[in-house]
């Protein structure tokens, strides 16, 4: 894409009532807009990421034979009336004017349950995986660090059904590995730990999956040894130790939660009468398990771990685009080159942002190129022309490579 | 994917209470589940088609310019203050805990509006084409004819900004373009028909996309000859003429509205103060064109025009899967066979649903197939096998054909 026609600008400075790093980043370099606090728009740069991220957690939801759908976010009061969750403050509630009541979705076990209800009879049905990824609201009090918790986010939400907890228990660890690979791709995987939560009115415990930044919200006590934490909420009842090694030796850190994994057993099939037919025509409960993972933060997670004074460092798996190309300075002989390589590597399906921008600086042009944060850099100037070649330097590095332009896609091809 | 592991199943019956064919067809295939009145979940078959369309409205948009981003349903109330459209009875209102007012957006004028006057300043910053494919929310009277007229909806949503009318205008033609390629794709381009419709408070006259179906909700006064319609409510203003050959000869035929395009013009940037400075420094208001399509409205349509006694009829870019691979009868050589093409076929790039079903008869497989729709279905059985061959029937014919077993991938690139 030519950015001379892309809509948005990098802006000089962030709007001083945002007081994330993520927000701060993400509005300066025209990723994302506030409309509010606690909703945000995602513009064209934003937008590009979001869909990235979408990609891998669909991949790898996919990988653990999930079944893609997708649920309204407006829900009947009856539904939620079921669970006594009608009630909970979190829920936004509205009236039609057919004084029908509404509520606004902040999870969908109330939505999920009911519709698996009907497509599952007996043993032969199970098990059931279904997730969607899907915009949820939330009326909280503290709407705060940016895209971190918001009144309005994307989640993943992913619901597992299950003739026994054997089975439960089998796919909850085929989640944690999903979700670690998640992370990893995502690029905050040294950061994020698992982290044992209480399990709320569901079990015994839960699991968070936990990334250390400094401006984080949420506590853990981390056992280093075992890549294990627990959180603040239930760091007295394990007596400050660590759950698996027992050891007192644990760091305080402060973090963002990016996913939680909970077994909640009959608590919905109970109140929606999931039954099934096991082997032996006896009726049983359907046990479930509720995975969920926050796009929007996850991506202000991101920011959060990966930037630099000078701004946002993408990965391979989540930026906008591939690489960044810049035409340095406006002369016909840099024009006519970089005009032409963008066009050939486009050809040759690299996706570029080209900078081709008349009226900016060179040193404007490397500035947004840091802030924008795409891990490739690829430079014409009348100094690379001479010799053949275009400058290549990643975000992460300091070290500048000039390689010759007719050597540069095979070169691409290697690290993008 | 296999058929023995999506969680759905076809249903014998539709509800009593849905009467169009759109939803009647698809609950009964599985493709929707239906929450609330107006409110329908998309299932793993419906999900699937909705993503192809989006696929195709995305590409139209794209080669129109158009730059995708995503903005939040939840409103604050002072946006639409400021355009006096937040008493409007459609939109769902509600109150946070802090007592602040939020609306739930229908429409996003009041939205975007403010947000691209963020980035323009001048006539070098114009023209601006943003689209966003969202849910919007509609507190409607009459919801009824299934995916046709939602409380909660997916809608495609364009708008676009320019320096003066004349550039409005060419646009305006070009979306124009785009919206008979997109519903030329999705199968229903001889049923619909570009409509003159009233401007509302914006402008003179404004565009609507309608397609003939016996169930539709609105009515149009047809030219066949010059393939061009006037809407119910101008029609009187029109002289019961076709606008473009002044002809009487007009048809009137029942249809629902798959898109909607108008012009603004300065409607909306007055509101907001959303002004550029021209090439003389002069400043002027900033003119807009907003273009909308319902994407479940558009998938109900489709359904509208292409099914038969026994079912959906997709086409090539709407369907769920390529082909349907029906293993007909389970003996030890059938399996075998269906298998190993199952496996070989997948590994070669195409998307099966492949019946695998062992407690299901020839018959109720060769039902749900034709109910569910897909494009190309291939059948192994005992028959077929002793010739080496495999049946390939297309739904949309009577037609049957056996090709052998070492063609058949060659064969099916060629029809898919």
């Amino acid at each position: 894409m030519r950015q001379s026609q892309l809509f948005t600008k990098t802006i000089r400075k962030a709007p001083r009532d945002e007081k994330s790093i993520n927000s701060r980043l993400l509005i300066k370099a025209g990723f994302i807009n506030k409309l509010m606090a606690g909703a945000y728009s995602y513009l064209p740069l934003g937008f590009r990421v979001l869909k990235r991220i979408e990609n891998i957690i669909r991949e790898e939801m996919n990988g653990i034979l999930g079944q893609e759908i997708l649920l309204p976010a407006l829900h009947p009061r009856s539904s939620w009336e079921v669970t006594r969750r009608w009630k909970e403050q979190i829920m936004f509630k509205l009236k039609t004017r057919g004084k029908k009541d509404y509520g606004l979705g902040w999870t969908h076990e109330e939505i999920i349950t009911p519709l698996v209800k009907t497509f599952v009879q007996s043993y032969k049905d199970l098990p059931v995986y279904v997730y969607q990824i899907q915009d949820k609201f939330r009326d909280e009090l503290r709407v705060k660090s940016g895209l971190l918790r918001g009144v309005e986010f994307i989640m993943k939400d992913l619901y597992s059904f299950h003739q026994d907890e054997k089975d439960l228990d089998r796919y909850y660890e085929k989640v944690k590995g999903a979700y670690s690979r998640i992370f990893k791709r995502c690029k905050i995987g040294r950061q994020t730990f698992l982290t044992l939560a209480s399990g709320g009115s569901f079990s015994k415990y839960s699991h968070e999956f936990q990334t250390i930044t400094p401006y984080g919200e949420d506590l853990i006590y981390l056992c280093k040894k075992c890549k294990l934490a627990v959180n603040k909420e239930i760091i007295k009842e394990q007596k400050y130790k660590c759950p698996k090694c027992k050891s007192k030796k644990l760091e305080t850190k402060k973090t963002v939660e990016v996913g939680n994994i909970f077994k909640l057993k009959d608590r919905f099939s109970k109140a929606f009468n999931l039954k099934f037919k096991d082997r032996n025509g006896k009726e049983k409960m359907v046990l479930m398990g509720s995975y969920g993972i926050g796009l929007s933060r996850l991506l202000g997670a991101i920011v959060e771990v990966n930037h630099d004074k000078k701004g946002i460092i993408w990965s391979e798996e989540t930026t906008p685009f591939q690489a960044h190309l810049i035409c340095l300075k406006d002369s016909l002989k840099t024009r006519k080159t970089a005009e032409k390589l963008y066009q050939d590597l486009s050809k040759k399906g690299f996706d570029l942002l080209y900078d081709d921008r008349k009226d900016k600086s060179p040193g404007k042009k490397f500035a947004d190129c840091d802030l924008i944060g795409i891990p490739i850099r690829l430079v014409v100037s009348e100094k690379t022309l001479k010799k053949n070649s275009i400058e290549v330097k990643k975000r992460r590095e300091d070290k500048i490579k000039l390689i010759k332009i007719t050597d540069l896609s095979k070169f691409l091809k290697k690290i993008v």
